[in-house]
């Protein structure tokens, strides 16, 4: 067979080791020829394909990012595209497609396939681990990783400078990375997208903690909203009267400089979050996709997502997928509370730094 | 309530984070007062016991190891042992025990529960992660993260002197750590405990390999086997007839440079890959962990044991953990073989350095 | 004798490790009894202080941050503050005080030296290596490793997305950070405070990279300046006329994306690059500093402070090290223009990604 | 001019740094075109031989080994082998040669020079750090970083079972990794290949830290010597009479069992120490080593080696580098002795885990 992948939408960490497992999987086992599509869905509209050989994927265990590029170009948007699509995997007799992708991409993947009977497999790629139908997608071991790393950091900081520290991170609409890096790396106020917050609430907690402790550190998603943020009001403008607060990370600092009198700083980790060396699970995890998407591709199971299902991976439907994300787990954001200050205080907690 | 916890076995990145979630959960959550009993089961035997505060836990978020220690210690093999641990809980008034550990310290804690209706609550604790009843145990990601650094380190010196490098990992029963670390780690061959290995198979996989690519690095558990070792038999000798040869790692070198003539050498990690600082993936679990025993205690679901199943954590039976291990799911083990040399080859692949 | 120390200052990986060395080599090399004035000059001011043991220390050698904490307090600027020093010195029959810090703190260490022969040793601190009369300071290593580690980061990000990336770095007035962790994490452009930058210039350097490349990545010192800025002018206002951009990172990220048509992002790395466990490096210095400034303070040679000359720890006046900013390299900085685009380009280079 | 580059001797982080460097340094600033012989000396020896383009390096920044690959191969020791060497040179019209290596490249170099006038600069290269007439060579840091790590590690375990454990660490001649990475890691005790060490001595300063501290760690280099090894001669057998021990770390542990009763466990990181991405400090010094050797080249300084001397890098006689090695500064290794348990011992520590 002649078999095509490509990545779409944001890098990250493991995509590389999904490429070198379907070029592995599709030579070896099967003795396919395997192409990569460049940067995306833009790759089949534009007809950018290249032959990925062994010696192409043999290196990439440990490298972020994508050798076959990505972009966000969706062909339902570009004219004609979808049929260009079609058009170029005909030309170039490719017998299956993988796209590697989030909510995006295998929404694109599942349009072609019911309207086209495309012959595409899905990987789930989403940093932010909020798609559907997978327990968890590569990339996100690898950002809460470098999360937790920068908050071990700035307890340092904070603990050396009697210090508030708030450390803005990825989920524009999920709390995931919020969590379980703020879980890993001991913070001590988690705000998330899913829950507006109460700038008093937060303000009386990181009180607590600072009588209890001498210092606090915040974990904010950069989806989190102020449930009322007038405090903000009179603050953001500078001198001339201009905005000055840029991101929920420096707008919750200054909220809370304001409630508590607390000089407080934030820091946003930005694009670091997403790139670099995979963590060793997500390097398995995208290994395992990969080489499992490629079974399916032989066993023609096309319109098919592979997906961990505890600790096996399993194939659903695309459309299972795509439509509605995965917010966070209430019962585990729940238990985070009793890390929070004063949320959950039976009895008076003392610790002296 | 007054709330024990024991840590016992070998220690594990993780037991720190399960300590302070417990003793987070138990004192603001519920009012508890917690106590740790100090190595292992030798604690209750010997009423060796001292209170844990916030204070006490509140820093361990990153350390690995135990602050409580731990041993080996089996109350059924010491005279009066399991009476003695009965006793100790009572003359301290404790009323629930939270007893972390693996097959042995579950299998103690099973018994006690059966012959005492002993209040215990099992955490499960084995950095090979093949503890039966749970997805993975904490420690293991760690583990495997080490192993897959070291795996990136070896790839560099083995590449730039076109080198056979073999690394011996934990793993007496199970090739867990093997397996998915050599995946991580892009080992070109892994020998798992549950699988005695043909040299002559796996020496002709590693020339294959060298041919396509110059070098190989291969991944043995410490507890696999020849299926028959008369290779070495004129080889374990030094020039006065005594065996040089220590443990598999070494005598697969070995085996491997008589087999192929291809200079060969093993290192072992030893020590190094249970200790130090946890990853965030194992900082969650065991945090996770702790939270829920605590819960189980106040539930009063003695007997049971905290698990992972899928995202969720849940609770089995102790005796359903404990009796037999988990060993490596073979459909994984199988699907590495495409990385294997020539083990599966349809077609002739071609890999220059 | 009965010896203190003090830590002045920004926080700094490796502190601990110079309070750690001091307390062993007093203790065990001399007999003495150790105290800690608690952040920095405001303990001697306000008699904040405490004993520090062998015990206190033994666990440090791997902790960012000061035990003993940190301020910016300086007693030259608070009522009657030297003699509020000098006094709680002899309260506490202090017979040697060793003050670690910057700039600042050893500033006035060199004045409480002059004006009341106070018996202080220095240990030179600052994490952007900008001090005089040493070759380098600790926690500056640690700084660059973490600068690297995210500039590794953002390269597979940068490549996937063929994209153009700003990272903000500290350094207010010194490049050291910028430079050096830029040639380790191959920046293509590096910016510093030393040298106004010309953005037609920096501009042009990053078409050609770009073109090479693909891609391309600038490191920016927190204190670097346009030349000329007025490319911003019309840029930095929102819909309302409002001023949206901060820090030099973001400012030069816009003027290049109006400059070159690239799209182009900052990331600033904040508290991040000053925190967490020290690197190897920067633990041997601050055990090295720590060691010898104890050796001094029995010798008797006070008004001095340790500094790394070569390989060898060796002591200077304080006043050799204050007044003045250790600035960048010119020879060290003009070199990595090699690595800027075009800025040198004997004859035209073609990378393909 | 046409240079050619080679890496001889074992890998070392920081040769690909070198190698970026000479590239990007002999195309953009002098417009020269650039050569790599493959395997060390056996490249010149047997003309292998292959362009290097700023392609083929952009990417080696954060990559350990060489590229060009490395040999042990010595011109003298082959038939007619400095002829061919010098022959390979002119049919390639090759006008300068970078050799990047240790002792013995470095010797060789400087006999080519004296011999046939060749036109050679070298770098020096040794992770060992025992090269004469430079500060510090490339690779030492990246080193003596996983000797930390490791060491970390053993930490956690060494105190959850009070325990004592040794470290065995690269160091043939020179005891530099042994002392610096067992500084960084906190070490109890270190043993260099300078000094025999007393085994009698060993065990009671072991006792004493055990007595303090409740665990013990060991680090060992691979040349360290027992004074008199008399103890293990009862030992050292298995139950057919047959040698069992292996390197020193072996030796040494039993040893320790032997004279104090504590169970002691020994780890050989083995090759896992030369490999991997390279440190921060080895990426610049190795970018530095490599610009400057360039600059060499254009000077016509041939049979000079490039020096880091305090923080410049400057040029010395090759053979002031060569004939006998650079051992440890040895007070700074009896600096380290105040940490060696009751070595030094003003008043009795008391240090409670």
């Amino acid at each position: 067979m002649r078999i095509a992948i490509l990545t779409g939408g944001g890098d990250c960490p493991g995509l590389n080791n999904v490429i070198r497992a379907v070029v592995f999987q599709a030579i070896k086992k099967y003795g396919d020829e395997v192409f990569g599509f460049l940067y995306g869905w833009k790759g089949p509209i534009n007809n950018l394909i290249k032959p990925l050989t062994l010696n192409d994927v043999e290196g990439l265990f440990n490298q972020g990012g994508t050798i076959i590029k990505s972009s966000r170009t969706n062909p339902y948007k570009v004219e004609n595209g979808p049929q260009k699509v079609i058009d170029t995997l005909k030309a170039n007799k490719i017998d299956a497609l993988i796209a590697v992708g989030g909510e995006d991409t295998c929404g694109v993947a599942n349009k072609l396939c019911s309207d086209f009977k495309a012959p595409i497999i899905c990987v789930p790629k989403t940093i932010d681990n909020d798609l559907n139908a997978t327990d968890q997608t590569f990339g996100f071991d690898t950002s809460i990783s470098i999360v937790c790393d920068a908050l071990d950091r700035l307890h340092t900081t904070a603990k050396s400078h009697d210090r508030v520290l708030v450390l803005e991170v990825m989920g524009r609409h999920a709390g995931w990375i919020a969590t379980m890096g703020g879980i890993a790396g001991a913070a001590d106020y988690i705000l998330i997208p899913e829950e507006d917050f109460d700038i008093d609430k937060v303000a009386e907690a990181i009180k607590a903690r600072k009588k209890e402790a001498g210092y606090a550190i915040l974990v904010v998603a950069e989806g989190a909203k102020f449930a009322k943020e007038e405090i903000l009001k009179d603050q953001e403008k500078d001198a001339f009267g201009h905005v000055k607060l840029g991101g929920i990370g420096e707008r919750l600092a200054k909220a809370i400089e304001v409630k508590t009198g607390f000089e407080t700083r934030s820091t946003n980790l930005g694009h670091i979050q997403r790139g670099g060396s995979p963590t060793a699970y997500d390097r398995v995890l995208g290994t395992r996709y990969g080489l499992t998407a490629v079974d399916l591709v032989h066993e023609k199971k096309f319109g098919r997502m592979v997906s961990l299902q505890g600790t096996k991976i399993t194939d659903v439907d695309i459309k299972d997928a795509v439509g509605t994300l995965r917010t966070i787990d209430k019962e585990l954001y729940e238990q985070t509370r009793v890390f929070f200050g004063n949320e959950i205080n039976k009895i008076k907690p003392k610790i002296k730094a």
